[in-house]
């Protein structure tokens, strides 16, 4: 995959303020998003410490000939470039910003992140959601199926589906709760008005860098060249409009009134350190299919982000109280199909991906009851309400709740990165 | 609705060549598209008679302002006008293009249809596949269902789910016959191939003129000004790849790898004189919830387009046999749900539609046998081949094989338009 070199030494650090060992942001991360400030237009630019260094305006000290991707309010253009790019890029920059000599020319194209806005990184051509959270995945089927839990197709197909792009939205934004048709299992007919099963689903994101021309499927063994990163993805979900429309032909109005997403793009190479072999297929599981065999994957196609999930309510931000967490797990262990796996398999058919397009995992839940990736699964369906600090209980969620999910690597011989976050409030 | 005008003056004639009464362009349709010809940038055109006016070259004739949109290589920002600049449109075209005072002004801006290429007109934001052909869903339902063909919500809900933006052409692009897995019952595994069963499915394409906001539903009686159009679609499904992945998501890589689309965008208000009301629910059935039901929709919500699908195999080409109808059938009477309900349903839980997005009704099939939408249902499964004039059968589409769809509206007092036609050959 991505080799390591000078921008993953755990000895280089950056001049810039907040980008300390620890933080979200060190030298060794440098993710790319598109910011606007002080009114003026959206643009590219990388996150360090608590700063953004404004590549469209900072352009010269890296290469001229990217400034016009980096002016554009959009990265598709900057992540159809692929792989080679985007390292050089991340090797300018981590000499930039460690180089204290640079400072002064620097300095100048540094906004401080609580200036900026963040905005979608991409122009979205599609979204597509998977489901290859392999412990979610029986969980939710448990509750429909409880001595069989996975369909006989789980362990072959890396199930996905298409999602709405045009309600993919950066954190922050608001969620506004949906109407849909609900229709509780006693009553004769359903009825439209607010979701009361207002939930969500932690995810991860990838964002496509190259794409593939239709009718040419990608071989596995060249996936990873077009993921160009990934980001925290919050696939909100009704869970009342889902069970009465969901059949046959999977989610829709349930999922595609927003889904939320960090605004960082972490790119694959600064995810490098953190990879580490797929875990073997349990005894009894079948081997992937051929077209989704690839041995460089398997021994390093799992990445090793932490994942964590808050929840504030009104009252409980009124009293000071601090968040709720409501999960905490590892994604690798969740994914029963890589990234690259997903990729291939979703351009089998010759399907052409795009760069900019946004490819969510599915929801990401542990094996045990601590990383549990959704309410639906935390409250067992409704039936075991989650107590807060306050007294107050949550089956799901409530107007006023606001919702953080937040992911970072760590690993022996590597400083650890940060995704950041991915936060909505519920109004009603 | 789109009350009658001038412009459906059944009296009114064009000087353009091939606009004849009976032909698919008369002066009383007037669609929009995107064409290219000589080499030169895609830009907006009017099918009228056998030629193109190229919108963009004659906007000084029309409306100066509206030149911008009409250079533009896609017609979303044309389409975002909403319906009071189309009308107008309309009306203007339709008086030029009737004065033979004004044939010396207008024929330096005609091309011929021969000689120009056609392309996607808009930039797709999002693709919308809906179900609403009760028909088919009831026949591939018996094939899963015998005894309970439609589930429950089918009477409730306009069932839809998101498809694939990415990979929706203009009429003429070939199928590249897609490969996948597939599972025959009787095997123990699946397997990694080309679709054996490759089909198309009959349909019709709503073009969304303006949008609406995030969390903004559309009101039924406000539905149909945000339709700009309509279009025929071929939705090419696998169905051994369809059998295998769609639990529990839905489609997905059996439908993704290509949808197929007329290039013309007949217009609401040329399709205004065959509206007619929509049949009653038949006894039994549930009346729409409210949020669905409007009075006017309901009298005026039924479209009377005409549709036929034809085969032709290689080997009839080589012979010069004329091409197999494999069906005859009239839209109105396939569609449960009308395309106002469609919208409504797509944004009542606050989704946003956008200017140029693509929605697919499902696939259209009479109640009888003579106006089938997919070879799945012609051929009861795959257990009923069809006969050609050469001898040959067709289960599925072969190697080779090119499916023309065509569509038209016929009505008394009214002249025929046409919707042009949609057309896909198969390789290899």
């Amino acid at each position: 995959m991505n080799r390591l070199d000078e921008t993953h030494d755990t000895k280089r650090v950056s001049w810039v303020p907040g980008a300390e060992p620890g933080s979200d942001f060190p030298i060794q991360n440098l993710p790319i998003g598109i910011f606007s400030s002080d009114g003026e237009e959206r643009r590219a630019g990388i996150a360090i410490g608590s700063h953004i260094l404004d590549l469209a305006a900072a352009a010269d000290l890296l290469d001229p000939t990217w400034a016009r991707d980096f002016a554009q309010p959009v990265l598709n253009s900057w992540l159809s470039r692929g792989p080679a790019d985007h390292r050089e890029l991340r090797l300018r920059l981590s000499q930039l910003l460690s180089d204290p000599g640079r400072r002064d020319a620097v300095e100048p194209f540094l906004v401080p992140q609580v200036e900026a806005r963040m905005h979608l990184p991409c122009l979205i051509g599609d979204y597509t959601d998977f489901y290859v959270g392999i412990h979610h995945a029986t969980n939710v089927g448990r509750q429909f199926r409880p001595d069989n839990p996975l369909l006989p197709n789980y362990k072959y197909v890396p199930i996905g589906y298409h999602g709405r792009a045009s309600s993919v939205r950066a954190s922050g934004q608001p969620v506004v709760r949906p109407s849909g048709q609900r229709k509780p299992p006693e009553a004769d007919a359903p009825e439209y008005g607010p979701s009361r099963r207002l939930d969500y689903e932690l995810e991860l994101g990838l964002w496509i860098g190259r794409g593939n021309d239709l009718g040419q499927p990608i071989p596995i063994g060249e996936a990873a060249g077009h993921i160009a990163g990934y980001c925290l993805l919050n696939d909100w979900s009704a869970r009342d409009l889902q069970a009465w429309e969901y059949q046959p032909l999977g989610p829709f109005l349930a999922k595609n009134f927003l889904t939320s997403v960090s605004p960082w793009i972490v790119t694959a190479e600064a995810l490098a350190p953190f990879r580490k072999a797929i875990p073997p297929r349990p005894d009894g599981d079948p081997q992937p299919l051929p077209y989704l065999k690839d041995a460089a994957d398997t021994e390093a196609g799992a990445i090793g982000i932490q994942l964590e999930v808050t929840l504030s309510t009104e009252r409980m931000r009124a009293e000071g109280v601090p968040p709720h967490v409501l999960s905490r797990g590892s994604a690798d262990s969740a994914m029963y199909w890589s990234a690259a796996q997903i990729v291939t398999h979703h351009a089998s058919n010759g399907c052409n991906l795009q760069p900019g397009d946004l490819i969510g995992t599915g929801t990401l839940s542990t094996a045990d009851d601590y990383g549990l990736g959704s309410l639906l699964e935390i409250s067992r369906g409704g039936k075991q309400p989650v107590t807060l600090a306050t007294g107050e209980t949550r089956c799901f969620l409530e107007d006023g709740d606001e919702l953080s999910m937040r992911g970072w690597c760590e690993a022996d011989g590597a400083v650890r990165i940060g995704l950041g976050e991915c936060v909505g409030r519920v109004i009603g």
